[in-house]
C-alpha cells in the first residue's frame, strides 16, 4: 500500500525545490532533485501515516477498514503541498497542517485513527529516512558507475607512464593507471561505507510524545516492527529522537562520497590546466565554453563538484554540530535538520552524478604526460640514482653526487644520465647500460601493477583480502 | 531603467525557491523568499546587463539605441527561467544561455553589444549583490522593528525584578529590563555593522575576462563608476573576482545577525520553560500547538530562529572557508558561493523577522519572576552580604559566616537573611534594619538604570558616546 | 623493539602540549594528553622508523645489523624534541631533521639505511595512526565507564517516574531510567562505530615518494605487511596518501562520541537548573564554586563537555573539508590534519573522561521529578485522555472535551481530573475509577521496560538482536 | 602599572604552548606563540586584577595601598601556572585559584580586596580582549610587511606580461603587476578590517555576577571607564557577558586575513608548478627539500599558509556557531571561546608570518611569464579579435571566423595571427598592421596601469578615494 511512484518530479510543479531553477542544473540531476523534492518529503510523510495506519490495525490497535482508508488517501497528488508549507509555522512542522488535511479527506471513523498515538517527530524523523533511502540508492547507482568508468581506466592506463606530483612538484614516474586505481580504491571505500549506513542505520522512528510509546498502550514496540518491515527501513532498538548518531552518521557517510569525489575533480582540474594537459573533461556539444573566450575550454564538472562539496561539508557540520539534543524533543537542532540533509542529499547526489560523467568521458592524452615526465630530463630518476649508489658509496655521498648532477643537468640543459656519465666516481660504479637502466621510468614502477590489481579486485562482486 | 519591482513572487510561480514549499515559511517570509528567489536572481542578472549596456553608451563605447534597446528587453518576465537553468550545466552558469537568449530577442544592431567586454563573474557577481542589497534591506527592516520592540521591553521592565541566572543557577538579582537593554544593545550592534556592509561593501563586479577590463579598451574605470551609479553599488577600486573580502564580509553580518538573535531566542526558550514560566511567546491562533498533546505550546518561533541560526552558521563557513580562489578565476570555490549567500540570506531574513515577531508578542510574567526570584530564600542576596561584611569581618571569615547561613537556611527552609540575624557575628555588624536593606533585592540593582539608560540611546537616530 | 611507554608524560617536560598548563585541565586528562602530546608524536615517528627498518631487514631489503642499530636508537629520549621542531620549517614537517638525528647517532653502516625508500608522508601518515590508536584505547576505555554507570542508572530508575519534556515543555511522563537508557544506547552505539574504526580503519602508510613504493624494487607490498604486523596497523591495499578517507572517518567517528557526551550533558544542565533540581554532579570538594557567590554550585563538568564538542565539531570540519588533496601529496589540507587531529583526540578523550566522571557521580532527586510531574495538576496525562474518549466520543470531540477541562484547571488551581469528572459527557464514559487509573502516570510508561531492557542488553558482552 | 614585558617566551620554559614544539614552528613565530601562551593568558589576567584594584582605589572603592600591594604582586612569574591550571576544573576556570593564589601572597587588608567585586568571566573576558590585542599588534606588523612587500611587486612588475587564468585556463594577457596589486588590495582591506576591529572593538569586559555591577554600589560605570583606560582598551556601553559580537567580530576579521594569504599562496603554489614555473618562493638554506627526492623544492611557505587557513576557518566556525549564550553566563560556548581565540590568533599570526616572508622573497621568471603566455600562438588574443571584428562583421560571424582560426591554428601549429591573414574576410577589414596590432598582448592591457596605481594608492600613509 505504500506509494511506490514518489520518485517522479510533478508535471503540475509549482512548489519550492521541484524543479532545477536557475542554478541546480548545476547542483544536482533531475532525479535527485525529484526525490529530495518537497513533494518527496511530503510522499514519504504519507507513507509514514499510511504504514503506521496499517501496522497498527495488524497489531489491533486501530480498526482495519480505518486502516485501509487512511492508507488509500495517502498520495501526494491529494494533498495541496503549498497550503500545507503555509500552514506549517503554526505547529512548527508541516505534520499537523497534513494529519489535518488528511482527517478532511476521510469519514470520521477512518478520520479518528489517523496518526494514532504518534508524534510529528516520528513522521519527520521516518520522513527523512525514507527520503535518504531514496536519494542513497540514486548515490549509489551513480557511484557504481563511477566505479565502473573507473576501473576501467586503471586496467587500461596502467603502463602509462605519467610523472607522479608532489606538492605540486615533479617526484617520481607513476602510472595514470595507478592513479585511478587510487581514485577507484577510495570510492569503493566511501561505496562500502554509504551501502552500509543505508543498510543498516536509515532507521524507522516510532516513540510517541516521549519515547515511551505508552500511547499505544501495551503494543508499542509490535507496531515499531511491523512498520519498519512495511517501510523496509531498520528496526531501532530504542525510540531516537534526541539520540542523533544516524543523521549524523547518514551525513559523514555523504561527506565521504563528496570528499573522494572532489579529490578526482581536484586532480582532473590540475591535470587538464593548459600547461599540463594531461587529462580533460569529455567534449559535449556547447559545454565548457566561455562568455567572451572563444579559444576557452573549462572543465565545468569537476568544478561543478569542487563547489558541491565545498557546500556539503558547510550542512555537514550543522548536522554533527546539532548532536545535543534536549531532552525529549529539541528546540532548534532538530529542526535545522530536514532542510539540511534534503540539501546534502541533492548535492551528494550531483557530485556523485557529475563524477560519473566525469569518469566516463575523461580524454586522456598520454603524450603529453610522456612529455611532461621528461621535463625535468632524468630528474625525476634522481632518487633511483641516489638510493642505488648508497650501497656503494655511502648515503651522503651518493646523494651529494646526484645533486651535483642535477645542478649541471638544470644549467645546461643536459640530461641527469649525461651528467651522471660525466662523474667519475658514478662512472665507476654503473656501466652505461647501468644507467641507461636506472634512468628508465617504466623500470621504476615498483608495485604498480600489485595496486592495480588490489583496486581493481576491490570492487564489488570481487573477492577482497585486506582492510 | 533598472527593473524595480524584483521583490514579489511571480504569480505564474513555477520555478525553484519561487514558492515557500513545505517547509520555507518556517525559514523565510514570503518577501525574502521573493527577494531570494531564482526570479530575483533572473532579474539581479538582467539589471547587471541593463546597466551595462546604458553605462557603455554613456561612455560612447556601444550604440546608444542599443542600449536602450538592450536594457528595455531586461525584464525578468521576458525570460523562461527553468529553460535557462537547464542550459546553464554547458558554460558552468546560467550566465551564457542568458545572454543567447536575450540577443535572441533584439535586432542584430543591438544584439551584437549584449554583456560588451564582460565575463560571466562580472554578471553574477554584480547580481549576487544586487540579490543581497534587497534582502538586506528587508532584513534591517526587520531589526529596526525588533530594536523597536526590545526598546519598548528595555524601558517597560526597567524595574521588573528577575533573578540573574549564570551556568544556569540562581546567581544575583537583575531586572528583566536590563536583560533586553542588552539584547537590544547587541541588536543595535550588529545592525550597525550590516548597515555598514550594505553601505559600502555591496559593489559592481566589472573586470572582463581577467580583470584588465582590456575589452572596453580605454574606457574601463569610467564604465565601471558610471555602473555602480546606475545599480546604486559601491564601485570598487580594482575588480574583485578572486578577491572574496566582500563576500565573507557579508556573511560575517549576516551571521552576526543571526546570532544576536539567537541569543535572544536561547533566553526566550529558557525562560518559558515550564518550571520558569517567565516568558512566553505570543498566543496566535492554533500556533505552537502539538500534533497529540492538549496540553501544551511551544515556543515555534524561538525555535525557528535557532535553527536558522545554526544552519546559517554552516553556510558562513563555506563562504569564509572559500576565498583562496585561484589565479584569475577560481575552480568550484567561487561556484559554491551564489546559491550559499542566497539561502544565508533567506535564512538570515528569516531569523530577523522571527525575532521582530518575537519580541513584538513577548508575553511576560512579573509574577513568575518575582516568585522565582524567591525561591533561594534570600541566596541570591549572599553576595552582597558577604562583600558587606568584609570591611568588618575580613574577606574569609564574612564569606563563611554567609555559607554557614546559606546552609542552615538550605537544612531547615528558613531564610538567609532569618539564619544571617541568628548569627551573633553578623548581628553585631548589621542592625535588623541594616539586614533587611542588604537582602532587598531591589536595592541590589547597580547600574541597571545607567545601563538600560545607554542602550535606550544607542538606538539608530539617538545620540552615542561610546565604543 | 616498537617502544612501549610512549604514554607517560616526560618528567623534563619543557615542550609544546605536554602539560596541561593553564586551560588544559578543563580539557582533558594527564593521561590522553600525554597520549597526544608533542613527544607522543616523535616516539611514534620513531616507532614507524624503527618498524620500517626491521621490516626491511625482514624483507631483505637492508642489513639486519642496521635495523637493530636503527630501532635501539628509535626512542623519544635521545631527541632534542624542540630542536626538532625548530629545524622543520625548511622541510614542512619534523620528519626531515628526525632523520638527519637519527643518522647522527649511528655508524655509518646503520644510518645509510634509515628511512630507507620511505616518504616524509609516511612515517607522518603512520605516526597519526599511531597516536589515535594510542589515544582511542584511553577513549574507549572512559566510554565503557561511561555505559557501565549509565547502565546502573537506567536499571536502578527504570521506575523513577520523571516528565518527558519536548521543546522543554511538559509533555507526558516517562522515567529517568528510560532517558538514562536511551543515552546508554546512544552511547553503546558511538562504542560500537569507534571500536570499528579503531579495528579496522587505522592503518599504516608506505607508498614511497609517489605511491608505487618503486624504491622498496620488488619488495613493497611485503614491506607494507610487514610493518602493519609490527605496529598492529591494519595494512592497506594501496596506499592512501591522497585518499583520505581513514582520518576522515575517524574524525566523524570521534565527533560522535563528543555529540551523544554533549547530548548528556545537555540534559545534566536542563535538569539541574535551579527551577527543576532534578539532578545534579556530583559534589567534590572544592568543585563548581563561584569566584565571588557563596550559594553557587555549577555544573561544570557538563559545561566542560559542552565546550569540547563545540570546539571537536569545528575540528572534523577542518578535516572533512580537507579530502580533496592535490594528486600524489597534498599542499596545505594534509598538512592541517595532524594538529587537528591531535586536537580532536585530546578533546574527544576529554569529554569522555568528563562523561564517564558525570555519570559515575550523577546525584538524582526523585523528589524533585516527583514534584515537576505534578507541577501540571494532570496535564501530562491529557494526551491519554484524550486518546481514550477517542473511542466513544470521537476524536475532535474527545480532544475539545479535554482542552476545556485543561482550561478550566489552569484558571481554577484544579486538576486535570477533576475538572474532567466535572465534564458530563466524560463521566458518562469513565467511572471515578476509570478517571483514576486514566490519570495515574505510572500507568502510562507504555515499553518502558523494554526499551530499558534492550538498551542494558545492548551493552557490550551483552547478546544483540536489533539494529 | 601594566606588566609591560608579556611578549617574550620564558626562560623557565615549562607550560603548554611556551615552547613551539614539534608542529608549532610551522603554524607560528615565537613572538606570536609568546603573545598567546597560557603564560601570556596569566599575566593578562593578572593584568585585569591590577587593573582594576587601581581603578577601584581611584574610585575610592577600596583602599588605595591594598590596591598597590595588589597589582605589585600581579606579575606572572610569581605564580605557578601548572599548579593554577591543575585547580582550575574546580570552579571551570583557573580564575578562582589565581585569585587565591594572589591573596595568598598578600597581607590580609590587602587580600580582601582582590577582584572585588568582579566575576571569574570579567577576568577572563578582559585577558582575552588583552591577548587578543597584543596578538593583533604582531599581525598587523607582518601585514604591513607583507603590503610594502606587494607594493614592491606591483609597482616592478607593472609591465611584465602575464597570462591571465580563469578556471585554471588561459584567458587573456595581464601582468604581474595587477595579479600582485590585486592581493595588495585584499590585503590592504583586511589590514583595515582588522585595525578598526583592534582599535574599537577590544574592550573590556566588567558586570559583576550578573552584569549590573552591583557589587560595585554606584561606581560601576566609573571604574569601567578606569579599568578601560587602564588597559587600553574599549570601554562597552554595556557589559556583554552573554553578547558575543565583538568575539565574533575580531574571529571573522582574522578569517579575512587568513583567506587573504591563502589567496595569495594560492596563486604563488599554482605559478609555481613545474610546468607553469613562472614563480617560486625564496631558496634559503635546507628550505623545501625533500627526504628522498634530490632534485625536489617544495614551496613550504605557501603550503603553511594553506594548512593555518583551512584550520583557522575550522575555529572561527566554533566562535560564530557558540553566540547564542545562555541567560546571564553561557554553559559550554564561552567556555569553546578561550583556546579557540588563542590558536586562531597563533595560526594566523603565523599565517602572516608566512605571507609576509613569501612576498619578501618572491622569485619571478619574468621567461617562463612570456613562454606561457606565447604556448597558444596568440590565442589568448582571440577575445580582442572577435570583439574588434564583430563591428564591421557582426557578433556571431566574428566569433565564428576567431573560432575558424583557432581551430586552424590548434590543428596546424600555426599562430592565431597567420590563420586571421588567411581568412579574406578578416583580411579585408585588417590590414597586417592591424593585425599586428589587434594580435599584441602589451596593446591589450586596459586598466592595468589605473588599477597598479590605485591599489598602491590605497595603502596605509596614501590618499584615498573609492570604497
Amino acid at each position: 500500500l505504500v506509494a511506490e511512484d514518489t520518485g517522479q518530479p510533478s508535471p503540475r510543479a509549482g512548489s519550492a525545490r521541484e524543479t532545477l531553477g536557475l542554478f541546480g542544473a548545476l547542483d544536482t540531476t533531475e532525479g535527485i532533485a525529484a526525490a529530495t523534492s518537497d513533494r518527496a518529503w511530503l510522499q514519504a510523510l504519507l507513507d509514514f501515516e499510511a504504514g503506521l495506519a496499517l501496522a497498527e490495525a495488524e497489531a489491533g490497535l486501530i480498526p482495519a477498514p480505518a486502516a485501509v482508508a487512511i492508507a488509500e488517501r495517502c498520495q501526494a497528488a491529494n494533498f495541496d503541498l503549498e497550503g500545507l508549507g503555509r500552514a506549517a509555522p503554526a505547529g512548527g512542522s508541516p505534520v499537523l497542517p497534513l494529519i489535518r488535511a488528511l482527517m478532511d479527506q476521510l469519514p470520521a471513523e477512518a478520520a479518528d485513527w489517523v496518526h494514532w498515538g504518534a508524534t510529528s517527530q516520528d513522521a519527520l524523523d521516518t520522513a527523512m529516512m525514507l527520503v535518504a533511502r531514496r536519494s542513497c540508492r540514486l548515490i549509489l547507482a551513480e557511484l557504481d558507475g563511477a566505479i565502473q568508468a573507473g576501473a576501467q581506466l586503471a586496467d587500461r592506463h596502467r603502463s602509462t607512464l605519467q610523472v607522479g606530483r608532489t606538492l605540486l612538484q615533479h617526484a617520481v614516474p607513476t602510472t595514470f593507471g595507478l592513479k585511478t586505481a587510487e581514485w577507484l580504491s577510495a570510492l569503493v571505500e566511501v561505496r562500502t561505507i554509504l551501502t552500509d549506513v543505508d543498510a543498516h542505520r536509515l532507521a524507522v522512528q516510532l516513540g510517541g510524545a516521549a519515547g515511551t510509546l505508552a500511547s499505544l498502550e501495551g503494543s508499542g514496540p509490535q507496531v515499531v516492527g511491523l512498520l519498519a518491515e512495511r517501510l523496509q527501513l531498520a528496526e531501532p532498538l530504542l525510540p531516537w529522537h534526541t539520540n542523533r548518531v544516524r543523521p549524523a552518521q547518514l551525513a559523514a557517510a555523504l561527506a565521504l562520497v563528496a570528499g573522494v569525489s572532489a579529490k578526482v575533480a581536484q586532480d582532473v582540474l590540475l591535470l587538464s590546466q593548459r600547461e599540463v594537459g594531461e587529462v580533460s573533461e569529455a567534449v559535449t556539444e556547447g559545454r565548457g565554453g566561455s562568455s567572451t573566450m572563444p579559444q576557452k575550454r573549462n572543465a565545468t564538472g569537476s568544478v561543478a563538484i569542487i563547489a558541491g562539496y565545498r557546500r556539503a561539508v558547510g550542512l555537514v557540520g550543522v548536522i554533527q554540530g546539532g548532536m545535543a539534543q534536549e531532552l525529549e524533543r529539541s528546540v532548534g537542532d532538530w529542526q535545522a535538520e530536514w532542510t539540511t540533509m534534503t540539501e546534502l542529499l541533492r548535492l551528494t547526489g550531483g557530485v556523485s552524478h557529475q563524477l560519473h560523467q566525469l569518469l566516463d568521458g575523461l580524454q586522456v592524452d598520454e603524450t603529453r604526460m610522456t612529455e611532461n615526465l621528461a621535463l625535468s630530463r632524468g630528474g625525476v630518476m634522481a632518487e633511483r640514482v641516489a638510493l642505488r649508489l648508497t650501497g656503494s658509496l655511502g648515503r651522503a655521498p651518493a646523494r651529494q653526487a646526484v645533486e651535483e648532477a642535477l645542478r649541471r643537468s638544470g644549467s645546461q640543459g643536459t640530461s641527469l644520465r649525461e651528467e651522471l656519465a660525466e662523474d667519475p666516481e658514478v662512472s665507476r660504479e654503473l656501466s652505461p647500460a647501468g644507467l641507461d637502466e636506472l634512468c628508465d621510468p617504466q623500470a621504476y614502477l615498483g608495485a604498480n601493477e600489485v595496486f592495480i590489481d588490489r583496486a581493481l579486485a576491490q570492487r564489488p562482486g570481487q573477492s577482497q583480502e585486506h582492510a
